[in-house]
């Protein structure tokens, strides 16, 4: 099996490379509100749990050349309210979502320009994608700089979840989750061929 | 649609909730080696990219309270070593990622519970799992303490990457990797389901 060291790799190489093997990635679609009143909202397949408890979920935008100041508008409204919201990307919202990841003047935002309706939060002042199966609001406890991109970390403070997803003792049932994953390029998957393995004791 | 207060819930139904709409993620299959020479291998879903420059990936391996340090073979390992390896995880090896999941005395190693064959790893000391279609040898560059987990973060020194994954030009054709993605309780999912989306300007 071929070896490749990285440091003889350009940066495109890596980046495909790493984005082709470490998959499906879950989308944390995010929506932020800039300091303006502008509300963003952008879709990280850099995004998993950090820790359950207390529930904390992270996300890595990328650093962007094109921006003043380094970041995408999701990562500086992030960093200058310190509140942001996950969405849950399902089946109905996939072709909205790969819309949101137009680049947009930071004046203009994504839940127009895609034709989202927004929902009120219930803590923090991000808006949530009207009619998603499932939203998370954060409150960031951390953001750090790694290499080309920051890592932020935030705590989940108010779950929402629609009642199709739920038990009858309110707990989520993860096959009624029709999530899209992200792969590479423009490839994306379903999460509707599943599987079951039990885990041995 | 309902909202749920974490503070107000239990851990076992965060746990839940997280791992049921964060999905699907990635699997990390991890082999380290022990200060004792035992190479230890278990499956962490809590695992993507941190950022492609340098090449970087993160995982958050939980807080264990039935070991010593608090820590899973893993974590203790990758801590006290400072290197991990990343196996992929296609189809033909979901089983055998499942059987590593088994909580082990740490003096017995997974690859040998699985019947697993190592192969050397080029730079780093960890084997990687002889046959899978990527691998990436990492060295540990931070280690945070995330609530009731751990973030590690590791430098890709290494990719190993198979024939069949790659196009003429050595990079990996996202379509030719069927990887197993992680879902919550007993659920995975294929990534062979998928479909494409251009990205708009």
């Amino acid at each position: 099996m071929p070896a490749f060291d990285p440091d003889e790799r350009d940066r495109g190489w890596t980046y495909r490379t790493l984005t082709s093997i470490v998959v499906p990635r879950p989308i944390g679609w995010i929506s932020t509100t800039s300091t303006d009143g502008v509300d963003n909202l952008a879709p990280y397949s850099f995004f998993n749990v950090a820790t359950t408890d207390p529930p904390t979920v992270l996300f890595s935008p990328g650093r962007r050349s094109y921006a003043e100041d380094g970041r995408t508008d999701t990562a500086r409204n992030a960093r200058a309210t310190g509140e942001f919201v996950v969405n849950l990307v399902t089946g109905a919202f996939a072709e909205a979502m790969n819309e949101s990841s137009a680049t947009l003047d930071p004046g203009e935002s994504e839940f127009d320009h895609a034709g989202l309706e927004r929902a009120a939060s219930t803590v923090v002042s991000p808006p949530r994608v009207a009619g998603v199966a499932a939203a998370m609001e954060c409150e960031i406890r951390e953001i750090q700089r790694i290499g080309a991109h920051e890592l932020v970390l935030g705590e989940v403070v108010r779950f929402h979840l629609a009642d199709r997803l739920l038990t009858d003792d309110d707990r989520v049932d993860v096959t009624e989750v029709d999530a899209v994953g992200r792969l590479a390029s423009s490839w994306y998957d379903w999460t509707e061929d599943r599987f079951e393995m039990e885990r041995p004791d």
